[in-house]
């Protein structure tokens, strides 16, 4: 109890006790109880007994006329019911550890007692042993269909059909109908029953209240809906017209059998005075609404989240977080301090990390939802590939195309998917490397280098760089990296995810113009026709200025508009540079991918089907929709622009081998110059690789097979150096991409009780989903048939959900949105009710002032320094620190390491030492309390210091 | 309290004393309180009380370091607090009707008490006294843009400017922070603050403890944030260490303050007792949420309907219905016995009704809201007018055409506004109408009948029909119009509305077909050429077949589509019957259009700026998309079909004048022979009529100033009549365009206390709306010039909006899309509680199969005998009476008017005496509840009675 104020009732001996029998032996978990309760009706002639509400965690009622379980609701009780419980508790039947076998002998064993005691008069003996051992009758739920069959039978007006009958309830086996129950799959193997019985019987003049516990759990033939066996038993019968105040007490004792702590009680209490003394526990901790304030009609949902018997301990006095915790520890999920190391130094201690975990890596990918994952990012590394390759190719004149870009995609994602630190990373090509490519390919051209060549010495150089950063753990830098850092990067990189979704659509409209002016009664007007020029007379064989030979007899009208361009004819007329209904198709196939799979996604949360299905239709949500964008651009068959892959495996361009050569044909000064842009490469390399790295390690994607930073930077600077020497593009990891690799990986529970809420589990973590994709990219060759049929105005529109999925969830983005919000509608979020609101808006304020000057310089020819500007938001937000006070960016943003000494004076208690604490014995013992809530603080601002590296 | 179960404590006397002092006097109901928590703090060296707090009905709390206010939220209270409240008041000073004029002297006052009843140490005074008087500092709302401003100065990392201060608490006036607080407006006027000051100091060893009612509300200096006279004053001061305890104490007293039915004991409590007795009045009502079911920690948002305390009486023993009421009854809302009136019988009684609201349907047309309306059902009524014009002059070969189309709808339209009984339904032509006009057309030029004639014959006779009716009361068939009838009327009205706007959209598609071959390269080879038909020579002047006569020279390369076709010349080429682009530039018209409107529909719900902003939006939502959509079909520029108005004031057939004359031209039997094709018309209008009066005056709408069904009805005779003798379209209620005016008239309550939910009050009934729609379709024509901007795929979007819209909020459509949830996702509705599902569904799928039936004869001929239809559909409810029960039926349905005289005998009470029962006397009596529940379970009952005319 809590400490008394005015000098209250003197403190109840309940903590004491409980504190005692609690405290006896908490070796074994006791088993989760289901509770039924029953009621006694009057059916035709016959009293039965019908159940009308059941319990595994949240309490479903039998619906009063339905016929159907109502949904999953919290309990809310009336006080008054608790109170006449526990008075029932104390002048009732008390009985524990009966040895019972049957229900007609534990009824007789109970009647005996209350007679014995005097409470019962021996001629009510066969009255009430009557009423106990009616058959009971279970509300079984019944598939929709087989209910639509019921519909002409029952269609007499009768309700009654819908019953399952329990055919005797002194039959010791159990019924079929007990053994099919779909609702056994909610409830815990080990599981055990309590069953309430309660009614009115107009025999009594005062309430026959028994409570038992037996000795063994024991099935006690058709008692209970569900095959479980029975332990704990609590009849209330009593005189009639007070049915809805048994019913209300009868709810109260299943609600206290279902409560972690109670039930614990339950199970080892030695006595009355233990149950009671669990009752005013409860009482002590139950939650008050007040009348005025709340309809009791209203059934209350299973909130999110329960407090756990741990939790419930840590609630009294005062606890510095009120909901959730500052970002500086683990956010939502408490106790994963081994995901939060972030490394652990050193290659092989990332070796030695990785390792046991690879068997892992390939026989957890077996999973449907990997299917839809590897679709998923198959179609946005190939879309990736083919519009790099094309960029690529204009930018080194087809030096390196889209076939280069394939199979560097296919080789570079299989290898560092197949060996990485952290395989769930998608590697692509990237914007800054392809700017440079373009520099340096301009370079070599007009200086008269060779660009292969010198090509291969910088990704030598930067190999050998990137093991120099690998030795000498440079990765350590990531610890610098907070929130701030990560949420602007990624955000960045989303903006121009969406940008070029768009731009590539914009480009689509001017690439297909519209003739605006058409009028479609002067369709005879519009015409366009290759004229040849300079020659008068229209059918003159040649034409001198053209190069090419022309055959002898040239039909001018015959040539489409490109063989007129060719042979220099001219085109002349009003529809020449006007392309009709591509433009327009483009825009739909593009934005109605996009919305159907924003829609689709959201189905999860629809109330329609059942959820293995919603889940099914959320996960393959991208598939359906391009399969359905397909399906109509075939069914409307216009031209609209294909996805086109390379057929033959060749170099792009004619003239080049598929080995590049390290020497020969540049000078020897090339080869050590070289070192010099290597190292713009390999800042490039790093920063991009890292970063992308952190986000994808986040916290919040509760990934349970650690990191490896150091071991990714291995792989990658391996492929810089094969892919140079095959002349193909270089790979570094594509933020985007690896978070909707992640995003479709994503787990959650499969909830147990009804109306408890699925959790995130974390991601599925594998290596399979990677390799397959780039496999499948590398095949994608020969799948050049099916690939064909996709248009690309599809693929863009993946392109710009891939954009907007990866921003929605990133905090920086919710902020951003705050702007907007008057401040009584934002939501609830922790670092709300910790932070005042002007800080927030100066904190988002400066993270989009940095966005907009990346967005801006990377619009410029200066985006080749990209990585270098990662390094300059580390440095704003250093600076930050001092604009912020510390407990402001603990919960808005991460505390930079160095800031840990500050707060070491604080780290008193041992975090060790609270968790082996024993729960249950402490919820009696308040003194401790407060201890404990200063040690589960210093817990958590150990989490902060766990970010150092070990 | 509620009866005892098991020999529980002895009945306490709260119930008694209770009883006793809110049954003194209830002429006038207590102010509304106010109440503030303040705590004290250390600021610095200085002590000061921080406003932590505060309640009109619902807590907002000060965040912890957020600076800002919590969202209201149901204070969730512990049940310790309660106790130890009520120990508080038990051993505090309590001072009932202390003559206070200031805080020193009420301070002094106390104190002085406390230290005569030795309760408190003389040298203390001092201390206690100064505490007490410490300056208030109060949470002060900014607006956004002045806490940006702030962000500049305050970027010191100080957290405490923010706060406003009243600068001396013994100051007696109010501080200009007070008064220009905007909270106020949130209070009502009336209203008195009770101010709750808990706090810890050193000097204390045990708590001290006052509560003080003034005799008079008086302003108390800086004590209060708002300028509201304070009546209660609470203080708890303690010893230091339990803070924690001391807050939730005060959070106790501070929900009792605002509880209804507490503060009126606080008001008239004579002594410490009767308090105590309002807190275990409290208790016995509190709500219990089990500890493991439910975080304490989660804010519980304010539920949209509290219990008033007048259904706080009902709660106890048995309720009949747990949640909601039958639909037998009112529906949602209880006591609106007046509306159920659906009609009072015969013209002048409809006519006495509406009189007396005649001035108000105009000066409450004066709203924002009636220019949304205007504009939506305006472009509603002329798309319609448009669409029904050009298919009447196709059908009558232009004897009625667009023109009268817009002159009938006008003309019509404005008369039924001004005079009718129910002025928001909104008349406009109908299909049936439409299909006889083409048979009688038909029939007429067959039999060499002169069409306007037999027209205008049959015109008068329908009226003379309609006043028949209009004279015997016919109107009463509706009440054989349930839920049933209506809403399968009314469904099937919307698909037609859907499936009418898809049509048009695919006619568009047809009309402007898409060249899917085109391949952009060979353009050359794409043309369309006018070439004149049997004439060998390309350039020859005349064609024989032609009966135009043709210019001297013809240069038929010039000839636009139709000029070639009309000379005779026939179109050669591969683009001739293909239109470029105006076909997917409708499809993302219509589908923008709609879309945009859905989404800003919702955007009301969405969190982003103020209320009344949003509120904004949501009521112009179709006009902006209208605007955004003709914004970016000016941009784009293609030809698409636009809207044309008539611009001349003139028949659309020339050889018509604009007066039918009844006689001459047609044998005499013919006039006395259109009587029978005049019934069907009756019948036809009749029916189509009354139904979509009865679908507006649902009594979900709420609708204020009754029905007038024979008004009504008499006014549509009138207009046949006239019409007719214009030689201008019949006019009939339309359904779909009728429940979109009431839609954008609907009115919601400015909630008042935070959190409060806005409740649905009504609709904007008044003639104005409806007036200006159709003034504003007879100049139109005069609007030609702006209206010709409006695409029609922009209109046909508005229509398929109208369409759905009409559709949600239909229980029918609910029930549909109960098929496709598993059970346990199924919404709450309050049928699903008292009916099984399976009767639920078979009722679904009889409407299902109804409606199907009238959809299919809808599309043929058979489409006259509509109105015949809803006949069997009454014909169909009639017979469910047969295959369901009447429970279920008023769950579901309505009660069919017969069916009453079987609940007769469960009518005892009488409803006014349970109006006029005393609200809160009857709280603390239990006895009396039962009956009071029959009484109000009769009064349900009544409600249902009042359905048959009087």
């Amino acid at each position: 109890m809590m400490s008394d104020v005015c000098v209250f009732a003197p403190v109840s001996p309940a903590a004491e006790r409980l504190r005692y029998i609690l405290g006896e032996d908490d070796d074994m978990p006791n088993p989760t109880l289901f509770t039924e309760m029953d009621t006694l009706q009057q059916d035709g002639d016959e009293l039965e007994w019908k159940e009308s509400a059941r319990w595994v965690k949240f309490e479903e009622k039998v619906e009063d006329g339905g016929e159907r379980w109502s949904k999953p609701h919290v309990s809310t009780l009336s006080l008054h019911s608790l109170f006449e419980l526990r008075t029932c508790l104390q002048t009732g039947t008390v009985v524990l550890d009966l040895e019972g076998y049957s229900l007609p002998q534990i009824v007789d064993e109970i009647i005996e007692r209350q007679i014995d005691e005097g409470m019962l008069s021996p001629d009510l003996r066969e009255k009430i042993s009557f009423v106990l051992l009616r058959k009971h009758r279970h509300q079984t739920k019944k598939p929709i269909h087989r209910s639509l069959a019921d519909m002409g039978k029952a269609s007499g007006g009768g309700a009654r059909h819908a019953h399952s009958r329990s055919m005797n309830d002194i039959a010791d086996t159990l019924s079929t109908d007990q053994l099919r129950n779909k609702f056994m799959k909610k409830i815990p193997r080990d599981a055990e029953a309590s069953n309430v019985l309660v009614g009115e019987v107009d025999f009594l003049d005062k309430p026959f209240v028994a409570f038992v516990r037996l000795a063994q759990a024991t099935t006690l033939g058709g008692l209970t809906e569900v095959p479980v066996p029975t332990r704990f038993l609590f009849i209330l019968l009593g005189p009639t017209g007070k049915a809805k105040s048994y019913n209300q007490i009868g709810r109260a004792i299943a609600t206290l059998m279902v409560d972690d702590l109670f039930s614990d009680v339950a199970y080892k209490a030695r006595d009355r005075e233990d149950l009671i003394a669990g009752i005013d526990e409860f009482l002590d901790e139950v939650i008050v609404l007040p009348p005025g304030e709340w309809d009791p009609k209203i059934r209350i949902e299973p909130p999110k989240k329960v407090p756990t018997a741990d939790k419930r301990l840590e609630k009294s006095v005062h606890s510095l977080n009120e909901l959730g915790q500052p970002n500086g520890t683990a956010g939502g999920s408490g106790g994963h301090s081994e995901d939060e190391e972030m490394f652990c130094g050193g290659l092989f201690l990332d070796m030695k990390r990785k390792l046991p975990w690879f068997p892992s890596d390939f026989y957890e990918g077996f999973h449907i939802q990997s299917i839809s994952a590897v679709l998923f990012i198959y179609l946005g590394c190939i879309t990736n590939a083919i519009t790099f390759g094309g960029l690529l190719g204009d930018a080194t004149d087809n030096y390196q195309g889209v076939m280069e870009s394939f199979l560097g995609t296919a080789l570079s994602g299989t290898v560092f998917c197949m060996f990485s630190g952290q395989p769930l990373i998608i590697l692509s090509s990237t914007g800054p490397i392809l700017i440079f490519e373009k520099l340096l390919f301009e370079f070599s051209k007009n200086n008269g280098i060779d660009y292969m060549e010198l090509r291969l010495w910088i990704g030598i150089h930067s190999c050998i760089q990137c093991f120099l950063l690998v030795a000498t753990d440079a990765s350590y830098i990531i610890k610098y990296m907070t929130r701030f850092t990560e949420e602007g990067f990624s955000s960045l990189i989303s903006f121009i995810f969406i940008s070029d979704a768009i731009k590539k659509m914009v480009s689509h409209t001017q690439y297909y113009p519209i003739n605006t002016d058409f009028k479609p009664d002067y369709v005879t007007a519009y015409k366009c026709e290759c004229l040849p020029l300079r020659s008068p007379s229209p059918y003159s064989s040649t034409s001198k200025t053209v190069s090419y030979s022309l055959p002898s007899y040239l039909d001018w009208s015959q040539l489409s508009k490109k063989e007129c361009v060719k042979y220099g004819g001219s085109l002349v007329g009003n529809t020449c540079k006007y392309v009709p209904d591509l433009a327009l198709m483009s825009f739909i196939l593009f934005f109605g991918t996009y919305s159907m799979t924003v829609s689709l996604k959201k189905f999860k949360f629809s109330r329609y089907f059942p959820t293995k299905l919603r889940k099914l239709i959320s996960d393959f949500s991208i598939f359906m929709a391009i399969m359905t964008f397909v399906g109509l651009d075939r069914l409307i068959g216009l031209k609209t622009p294909k996805l086109i892959v390379p057929t033959e495996f060749k170099p792009t361009r004619p003239d080049r081998g598929w080995i590049v050569l390290p020497f020969g044909k540049n000078p020897w000064w090339v080869y050590l110059a070289s070192f010099v842009p290597a190292l713009l490469v390999t800042i490039l390399i790093f920063m991009d690789q890292q970063i992308s790295a952190v986000i994808v390690n986040r916290k919040e994607n509760k990934l349970r097979k650690g990191c490896g930073y150091h071991l990714d930077l291995f792989w990658v600077g391996v492929l810089m150096a094969v892919c140079s020497f095959l002349g193909l593009p270089w790979y570094v990891a594509a933020t985007v991409i690896s978070i909707a690799h992640i995003d479709s990986l994503k787990m959650e529970s499969e909830s147990s009780a009804p109306g408890e809420q699925p959790q995130f589990l974390g991601v599925r973590e594998q290596r399979l989903t990677g390799i397959l994709v780039f496999v499948l990219t590398g095949v994608s060759i020969f799948l050049a048939p099916v690939l064909q049929f996709i248009p690309m105005p599809v693929l863009y529109g993946v392109f710009l959900y891939m954009g907007v999925a990866s921003l929605s969830g990133i905090q920086f983005w919710e902020r951003i949105k705050l702007y907007m919000m008057p401040s009584k509608y934002q939501p609830d979020f922790p670092f709300l009710r910790h932070v005042p609101l002007r800080r927030v808006h100066l904190f988002t304020l400066v993270q989009i002032i940095c966005l907009a000057v990346l967005w801006v310089l990377k619009s410029t020819v200066l985006a080749i320094l990209f990585p270098v500007m990662i390094l300059g938001l580390l440095v704003v937000r250093k600076m930050l620190d001092m604009v912020f006070s510390q407990h402001d960016l603990a919960w808005i943003d991460d505390i930079l390491p160095g800031k840990d000494k500050k707060k070491d004076k604080k780290k008193k208690g041992d975090k060790d030492d609270t968790k082996k604490k024993d729960k249950k014995k402490g919820r009696a013992d308040d003194s401790k309390d407060k201890v404990r809530n200063v040690k589960i603080y210093c817990h958590q601002l150990a989490g902060l210091e766990q970010k150092k590296p070990c």
